[in-house]
C-alpha cells in the first residue's frame, strides 16, 4: 500500500466547497476522488487537511490517499492534471510515509483574505477579492488583531453551525498589509473553527470602518458570544494559503 | 450637446465581443448602451475606439457618447458603476471637446497578449492567459518580431473575414518579456486588421516552438498569404491595453 500526498491549487468559485456531499458532486474532494478512483481503478478516499467553504479558494491545499496502484508519480501527476477540470490543479505529488495523515499531522494552517479596498473594483480580481470601496483604517485593524494572538476561546468567532467540542485555538500570527489599494490579511493558527477566519475578518472590517474601537476586540473575544462579533466576510476573498507539517513528515 | 469620454476595463470572458449584434445583447457595447440610455433617458450610441473579439479583455478601452443630459460627471460615474455588470467597469469619465471621436482620433493602440508558459497553469489566471506548457524560445520570438516593425502590408496576418480595403499598417513596437514563467507580448501600432494581433502571436508561438526560424517571419510577411502564417492565438490571452490620442484631445 502506498500513501500519496498531493498539493492542490483551486479556484473555488464554482464549487460547493471542499467536502464531499451526498446532494451534489460539485465539490473539490468529489472531483478529485472521481479522477483518482478512475486512474487507480480503486475506490479512493481523499483525505484533505481540512474543509474549505463554498466559494473559498486554495493556493496550496494538502490531501493524501492510499492506493495499491503501481503507476509512477509523474504518470499519476500527468493523469490527474489532464483529467481534472482547469480550475482544480494538482501542483505537486509525492509519496510519503504510510502513517502521514494530511489532517491529523497538520500543525498549523495559514489563510489569506484579500480585500479590494479601491473605490472602483478590479474586474479581473472580482472573484478572488471582496470589494470594500470605503477606505479601511489599517492601523486600527492591526491594533485590534493583536488581541487575537495566542491561545483563546474563540466562541465569538465560530458559526452557530460549528459542532467542534472545544473552542480553544491558538493564533500564531496575523499580518495585515496593503499594496495598491489591495489589503492582504494572513492568519496563521493551529486550527480554525467553522467560519472563524471569515468572522475575524468581518470584525476587522467593522473596526477598519470605525464601527468599533480596536480594543473592543478584547471584549468581543471575552464575551464568547457570536452575536457581539462582526458579520461573516464573503467567501470569495478567502483562500487556504498553506498547511504546515512537522519537518520530519 | 455634451460629449462624454469613458475609459472601460472589462473581463470579456462571458461576452460576444465589443460590437453590438442584432442576434444577441451579450456584447460590451450593448450592455453599456443600455445603461447609458436608461441613465440619460435618450437613445445613446456608444462609439468605441475599436472592436474587441469575443472573449478578449480590456484594461482601458476608450469610448464616447453624446448626450443632452445635465447630470454631473460624478453622478454619471456612480450610476454607470452601479448599474453595469461587475465584469464591465467604467474606470474614468470626462467631458471632452464635441469633435472628439474615440475611433477616428486614436493615433495608436497597444494590445497585450499573456501566455502562461509554466508547465502547470495557474487556475486563477486561466481566463486571462493562454497556457503553453512547452517552454518557448524568447530570443527567437524577439528576433522574429523585429521583422514586423514599421509600415508593412499585413495581409498574411488578417482573418479571411476582414473587409478592410487597405492592409497597410504600421507597427511601432513589439515588447516581449517574461516573468515567473508568464510571457507578456505588448504590440503597439497605428491600427490592426481583424485578428492581426492574434495571428502575429500565433506565429510568434510557432517560432518560439522552433517550427519556423526567426527570419522566416520576413517571408511570411512578404508572401501576403494568410495560409503561410501561424494559427490565430486564443482570444482569452488578449487584452486591449491602451488607446493613444494626440495630446491636444
Amino acid at each position: 500500500m502506498r500513501n500519496i500526498k498531493i498539493t492542490i491549487k483551486y479556484d473555488g468559485s464554482k464549487y460547493k466547497g471542499w467536502q464531499r456531499l451526498k446532494t451534489s458532486d460539485s465539490t473539490i474532494q468529489s472531483k478529485i476522488e472521481a479522477v483518482v478512483s478512475k486512474m487507480t481503478n480503486e475506490e479512493i478516499e481523499i483525505i484533505g487537511s481540512g474543509r474549505t467553504d463554498a466559494g473559498v479558494h486554495a493556493i496550496a491545499q494538502i490531501a493524501n490517499f492510499k492506493t495499491n496502484s503501481k503507476m509512477n508519480l509523474s504518470e499519476m501527476h500527468e493523469y490527474l492534471y489532464n483529467y481534472l477540470p482547469q480550475d482544480i490543479v494538482i501542483i505537486n505529488i509525492e509519496e510519503v510515509d504510510i502513517r502521514f495523515h494530511s489532517r491529523y499531522n497538520a500543525i498549523s494552517k495559514t489563510y489569506l483574505y484579500k480585500i479590494d479596498n479601491n473605490k472602483i473594483h478590479d474586474p479581473f480580481l472580482r472573484k478572488y477579492t471582496t470589494h470594500i470601496p470605503h477606505k479601511l483604517n489599517l492601523d486600527n485593524m492591526k491594533k485590534a488583531s493583536e488581541h487575537l494572538i495566542g491561545e483563546h476561546d474563540f466562541s465569538s468567532f465560530k458559526s452557530s453551525k460549528s459542532k467542534k467540542k472545544s473552542n480553544i485555538r491558538t493564533i500564531n500570527s496575523i499580518e495585515i498589509e496593503e499594496e495598491n489599494g489591495f489589503i492582504n490579511i494572513k492568519i496563521n493558527g493551529n486550527g480554525f473553527l467553522h467560519n472563524m477566519v471569515r468572522i475575524i475578518v468581518g470584525t476587522l472590517i467593522d473596526i477598519g470602518h470605525g464601527k468599533f474601537k480596536p480594543d473592543y476586540m478584547k471584549n468581543i473575544l471575552e464575551s464568547k458570544d457570536r452575536s457581539i462579533a462582526g458579520s461573516t466576510a464573503y467567501s470569495q476573498g478567502l483562500c487556504l494559503y498553506k498547511v504546515n507539517y512537522e519537518k520530519v513528515m
